[in-house]
């Protein structure tokens, strides 16, 4: 019998737009983690250019700015997520946290006595 | 402020292979309904090809005859599901049944006060 896995994917729309879903906030963390979009965009497997689109549309569709540019300082600059950035990362994780466990519950009862 | 909505998908995988997800479970049921692959794709929006290609890799991925072709009776013959078909199908329901009220709830959780 060969192995099944559940998969899931999560995501939010807005107007039938994508706004926030689990690579995004990757991206975003990302950005955090290494203050530059080009750093963060490299360690989720996107270029730069799809980074800073997928940026816009979410910036656009939330009617909100997540993400900003620091002048100068100690770092010599970069970006880093605004507040509301980091607010949306934090929704979204409490969003998704606990999901796994759920579908591999609904999992075992319908596919364990398999 | 943007309204925003949960999305999710859900889906089975063998080997890094989907084997049943959603659109898939929906074409096995309008094969059921319907007697016929071509007019199941058609239900479900894909190409007559494109129905059989899915079917042939949920068949080869899960080890199982999921459709079985009929030939003559009263409605002339037609394709229709095995026991195994719809066995799998039955589980998928099962699987999926009850998400979406466990992610508008993880929704409310997180976005609700925004």
């Amino acid at each position: 019998m060969p192995t099944l896995k559940p998969r899931s994917n999560l995501w939010i729309e807005c107007g039938g737009q994508v706004v926030l879903s689990k690579w995004r906030v990757r991206l975003l963390e990302a950005i955090q983690e290494t203050g530059s979009i080009n750093a963060a965009a490299e360690r989720v497997g996107v270029s730069y250019h799809r980074a800073w689109e997928k940026l816009d549309e979410m910036e656009k569709g939330l009617g909100v700015q997540l993400v900003e540019r620091q002048v100068g300082g100690a770092r010599g600059g970069g970006t880093r997520l605004t507040a509301t950035g980091r607010e949306y990362v934090a929704r979204f994780k409490r969003f998704e946290r606990g999901f796994d466990d759920v579908i591999t519950g609904h999992f075992e009862q319908a596919f364990g006595d398999r």
